[in-house]
């Protein structure tokens, strides 16, 4: 049976000390749920982090690449989907999770938490961006939750 | 040579009248300009709205569909681009124009939005929504401007 | 109303001087039939000779770009599509031409070929490449034909 | 480490059953050499058999939707990647894969094929369309093999 596949998206170059720590204990707390974490893929970031977080408690990760080869996709990925679509990308992890948990924020973030908002899915946000939080909840107040760490977020997962 | 290609950018079903106004006179503006107009390309609201103005005052109109063939375009559209890939075609809208002006508010508004500032295009907000436009200025400061009107979009333009 | 829009799908870098001649005939002949032509964009090969031969006769020419800005456009394009897709875009090409022409033969014009069947389009092949010819055929009969000259292929369509 | 993916292409609806089995057969050895298998994802034809063969020898499977949901996968999918891009997903299909292997043939497949040819993947072929086999050859013959069975394309691979 398929797996239950949460995304975590967040900045890559542009991701704070905060969000690689807060990524890093969000993907082992997935793996630890059993469920599969998805992102991004590259090896910078929150990506990154995220991903190590998963393989670190023997979670399965799954990277949807912007690139058209590997080359640059995280070393903990286990399934790295090569899309060559940059940005375009973004839909299909929207798509693909089955919940998107946002760590921290950037114009990439954002572009997937309101596909995912568009997609019909829950979204989580773990910032404390207020104006994020104040806009992607005016969005869908029914599917967009605040959260203030990982482990609220995993709960509301 | 290459088109200027303005991308107007609004809800489908849930637009407004407002926005549908707004979108026409968008569209009309643009096309005395000389500019192309770029829109999701269905019949419905912003989408079909912009497609309008910029026919009747003699513009050209690329629609750039989500669906797998023409139909459901909007009868104003002079170049359906069918991509088949549903919001996935949003980073192309974003990549294609030349500078983006978003009309209204909706998940999939935001989305190329998001998508054009992570391109690095201008984006112009036509809305009242005021934690969207606090939101988007936050994410890129120089290249997110609110306008009150369609005179005043043009002008910015 | 919507454009008719035919797509001439060839070789980039690796077009033969045949190729490139034949497109450009091709180009020019659409053009003089009202009709837009469409193609990959790039100022190489086929792409750049269809193109530069519809401009010549006053054609409108649509580009679908596999890069994700405009450099590297033909300079004959008047609607760069920037997709960012590589040969994602190719899917686009066979979905947004009414008819597809095939000028010349590459691994890449295959896969364009073969999306177009697969959409139900009709495909004339310009090419002496009789393994291409007898193995498109052998996909569906009644949709695939061979033309010896940019004027036959003209009549078909 | 990420993983090695094998990618196996073929038709959806009109696969016959020699396909299918030989599919299945493919899924099977595939697992059994711990290497995931990538497939279309639908429940259907050479996608359901050869994701039915690598479950039933405890192998992963990657499926490579190109709907919007996961409604219509095949059951034995174990990662379900949404594309919402119809055949707009065959590009990731050919990027994905580290290997691609046509098991029957029909134009989706064929377009499958062209395009992993031009991303420099190597193609191995398990049909028994002669016109397919040649004109595949002659794009690459340095990176296309035709098979006779499973056993033997499993020992190119």
């Amino acid at each position: 049976m398929a797996k239950i596949i949460v995304g975590v998206m967040g900045p890559g170059d542009s991701a704070s000390e905060e969000d690689c720590r807060n990524a890093r204990e969000l993907g082992r707390r997935i793996a630890l749920e059993g469920w599969a974490v998805l992102s991004g893929g590259l090896s910078v970031g929150v990506m990154d982090a995220v991903s190590r977080g998963a393989k670190e408690a023997g979670g399965l990760v799954i990277g949807v690449l912007p690139t058209a080869d590997r080359q640059g996709a995280s070393p903990a990925v286990d399934i790295p989907i090569v899309t060559g679509m940059g940005s375009g990308r973004n839909n299909i992890n929207a798509l693909t999770s089955d919940l998107v948990i946002a760590c921290g924020m950037s114009a990439g973030t954002a572009s997937e938490i309101a596909l995912a908002v568009r997609a019909g899915k829950a979204v989580i946000l773990l910032t404390s961006d207020e104006p994020a939080i104040r806009f992607f909840q005016s969005l869908d107040p029914k599917k967009v939750f605040p959260a203030k760490d990982p482990a609220e977020a995993i709960e509301i997962a």
